[in-house]
């Protein structure tokens, strides 16, 4: 099934217009014609079939002939704050295999030993849409702004906090100390780690230090490990 | 720790000659001198401390003065047999995030289904190398030459074997069959996923067919899957 995205449509949209750049690809790439039917998600648990009225490759438009909720396969709330990566292509793998496997919530945060402070993040929401899409999700992960380290420390966030730092301290294995279902935030720090400012503040605002295991990881990989050990506790 | 790899080193050899492009790289790179010391792994489990005699940008030499042993720090052993990705980023990006991970031995499998089927083995063990470097491991999984699906199977391969492909049948999670410290093979198949034929012949080969979780997932974030379930159920 070829899935389309479309965030504004919902259960009482009654038909729906391409942009151009859509329209192109749909009429003139994947030769679709009138009458034709388009699998849309709207990123919030929908999906719906629509009719194509004119299939105009500059503007076309279909026609929502059905809707279907789809629950998400998942059944936890997975929030990831990541130092966004020197190499940006990193976060981006991050971005996209994190969406294919299941994830609720990203957030780039921005440490001390951060050497990247800014982010494409319109480029960061097409990955996700196209993994989602790639993936026939139709929940797509809620992508934040980045913040600064302490701001997000500030924040009143709901469910079990986590930072995987790799200092040598007293820390559990995430799959030991997680339980199934969940909301669950995960901190992953940068290239050069968090540093013992952030991780002692951390601490004092609750977060759980926690291992990833023994093998020395990348921040793009360590993240991918919390992301896989959550849906795998959840399986 | 910088790590630098040479197979050839064993527990007899009593200097290392570096070619020109690493001795390059010690000491206009890295500006190493005379009396500085080196580790240096073989990928099979050891680590050498080698003082440099003759910082030579030409030809560098360094007199092994220590060496220990570094077991693994995983406690399995892990064979993914993989088709390559069509798309040849992707299945590099696999080897990476593997090796980080902890991985033994990779196959490269030809499919009926395969988009892609020639390799760049060179360039996949430079890979392999950096990543095992980076993630300061001491044991650098054996890759293999690429080999038809079918000639694999008649391989005789110790330990449990399974195929992790997407056609609706009985299967169970892998996570829900693996034993720890298991030698074990999971098969992986390309973009088209296995063929209805390839499945019949490896289960008639005793194959366990297995699934990785509800989402669809990409050939080489199913095979990191793999992987990080192995590692996770080793924890």
């Amino acid at each position: 099934m070829q899935l389309f995205y479309n965030s504004d449509i919902n259960t009482s949209t009654s038909s729906i217009t391409f942009d151009k750049i859509e329209s192109r690809h749909i009429v003139r790439v994947l030769r679709k014609k009138q009458d034709d039917v388009l699998h849309i998600t709207n990123g919030k648990g929908f999906l719906f079939d629509a009719k194509i009225t004119i299939a105009s490759d500059k503007k076309c438009i279909a026609e929502i002939i059905a809707h279907q909720e789809k629950p998400k396969p998942w059944g936890y709330y997975l929030h990831i704050a990541i130092a966004p990566t020197k190499n940006n292509d990193r976060i981006e793998w991050f971005l996209e295999k994190a969406t294919e496997i299941g994830i609720d919530e990203i957030t780039p945060i921005i440490c001390n030993n951060s050497e990247r402070r800014v982010v494409k993040l319109e480029r960061f929401e097409k990955i996700i849409q196209s993994a989602m899409k790639q993936s026939l999700k139709f929940t797509i992960p809620k992508l934040n702004k980045p913040i600064k380290f302490n701001e997000f420390l500030n924040q009143d966030l709901e469910g079990e906090t986590y930072i995987a730092h790799c200092e040598e301290q007293d820390k559990n294995l995430l799959k030991s100390v997680v339980k199934p279902s969940e909301k669950t935030t995960i901190l992953i720090g940068p290239e050069g780690d968090f540093s013992l400012d952030e991780i002692k503040k951390a601490l004092e605002k609750n977060y759980t230090p926690i291992s990833l295991g023994k093998s020395r990881l990348r921040t793009e990989t360590a993240a991918l490990v919390a992301v896989n050990t959550i849906s795998f506790i959840n399986q």
